[in-house]
């Protein structure tokens, strides 16, 4: 039973340095190639994926797809979901990093980046396309610290991730910076306060191995 | 409540003319370009996907997220089911129709093209990869009659598309050539001895609108 983490591949707001949260940024075309490579990696590990989680932003269902179409596993059940979105940054989405640190300091930038119960300055109001249409309209954030991602990345993992390593599944989750974060966090029993520590890397699988009782036996990073 | 039907586009065995059934080929650079265009043309005519079932072969899977990106809507829940998959031709599967042709005669391929009971000759065995380990053995083919794959593709229409359109969702169905033609001929009740009329081309959507008695009351194609 194993569980495959991977975070999508380079983004266009990764190269322009800006927060994206639940924007819907694509690829480049590097990031493509990333993808491509670590479903290359995936299946030169001989690792067989059973089933696939994604968030519901582009950025993540694509690198899903490339590595499901490298690892000649497209056949595979995909499962789209808005719990594996990066954290609502709020009202820095679409702001240039380096613009922010000189308006609010370097300090307040790195509590809101790396803080665990920071929350970032609130939108008024969320400007979404129908893609939210079925969530209870309570769910949806108009910011998020790294606490509130948590707690809807990890229902992910009690209900259907968890069950399906239960069933001898492999597991490919395709998340976000800070969605996989609170999940290693979670999975490792990181203290909150160690959280920041926590760094994955675009597009390089982090294979975990579980035993019976859901206890990590091993970790690899490819 | 609208269902759209779309064929995958050209594969590199409608190319070469061979039979394919369950083999897994894949799309075309002119099929991949006419999958494209499908979503194109589903987005320029205002059509708003909610939900996409697409067999477990590439050629369909690829059609469909193909149609589902130029939509912008990556984010759509996919279903992948075999039954959806292409007739199971049996034994004719990797042959080339003519040279099938000269050694049975013009009239026996036509019948197993075309009749709706004609059973082509059996394969003594399948050997299929991992995709079909969760399938009841019992239920794999060695080589289908037009009326064994209408019943199993009809079960996906009473479990899963029909509720999906009471629910007013708007359905893509990505198939084949045979598991669409099945699927025509249940929902406009055409006699069996006239489903060779119904031909469905590459990548073209077809777009049914039902009532609340799931009654067609528009047939379009795009």
């Amino acid at each position: 039973m194993k569980l495959i983490l991977v975070r999508h591949g380079e983004s266009a707001a990764n190269f322009e340095n800006y927060w994206t949260g639940w924007l819907d940024v694509d690829l480049t075309t590097k990031g493509i190639e990333q993808a491509k490579n670590a479903g290359k990696k995936l299946k030169a590990a001989g690792v067989v994926i059973d089933v696939a989680y994604e968030s519901v932003l582009k950025r993540s269902i694509k690198t899903a797809q490339m590595i499901l179409k490298e690892a000649e596993a497209h056949f595979v059940p995909e499962n789209k979901t808005w719990r594996l979105n990066e954290r609502h940054y709020g009202a820095l989405v679409g702001k240039n990093k380096d613009i922010i640190k000189r308006e609010f300091g370097a300090e307040q930038v790195k509590k809101w980046r790396r803080g665990f119960d920071e929350v970032p300055p609130l939108v008024k109001e969320n400007h979404f396309d129908r893609r939210y249409d079925n969530l209870d309209p309570g769910l949806i954030p108009l910011g998020e610290s790294l606490r509130m991602t948590s707690q809807r990345v990890i229902p992910l993992w009690q209900d259907k991730i968890a069950p399906a390593l239960l069933d001898e599944k492999t597991v490919l989750v395709c998340g976000h910076g800070n969605s996989l974060r609170v999940l290693v966090q979670y999975l490792e029993a990181i203290p909150t306060d160690q959280v920041d520590q926590i760094d994955i890397p675009n597009a390089t699988p982090v294979v975990y191995t579980f035993d019976s009782q859901l206890k990590i036996s091993k970790k690899e990073i490819l």
